[in-house]
């Protein structure tokens, strides 16, 4: 099943499902800033648009379409967007 | 506003905005066979798995992660998906 979920208000959106064994996600981010926690290690691509990430330990980059990043679990990382941003995450 | 949208008893789902006047959906389809109508022209991007596509004019093809193919307006075209598949649409 297709999981819909919804954060900030709605102003994040993501459809959940798992292939092959691997949860991930698909989600839309509105403008804006927003932290987030994990319980796994994440991986997350970049799929329509762009996104600022302030990472776990403080250091900043920036992230287009096609890039990735991974997140460590029970860590703590911003998404500042400046237009809306897609992404799949996959939970490690 | 993230617009999210169910078809065929929820067996596909999407969320959709825009990104710089571009109106987009990504969205996850569940395994099954399932038939679209355009409105615009439509260039569907594969995020994530794999999907066999029957394009408007009979033609048969396959496509995974990274690769796009293009369905005219005013057509129908056919997904069949073994697994979970998820994809960008842009609606031009």
């Amino acid at each position: 099943m297709i999981k819909v979920s919804e954060y900030f208000d709605g102003r994040v959106k993501s459809l959940g499902q798992e292939l092959a064994g691997q949860r991930f996600t698909v989600g839309i981010i509105e403008p804006g800033e927003y932290t987030f926690g994990t319980q796994t290690l994440e991986i997350m691509e970049i799929i329509y648009g762009e996104m600022d990430v302030v990472h776990p330990d403080g250091r900043h980059a920036s992230y287009r379409k096609g890039q990735s990043f991974q997140v460590p679990r029970d860590t703590k990382f911003t998404v500042i967007a400046k237009q809306p941003v897609t992404y799949l995450c996959l939970y490690q």
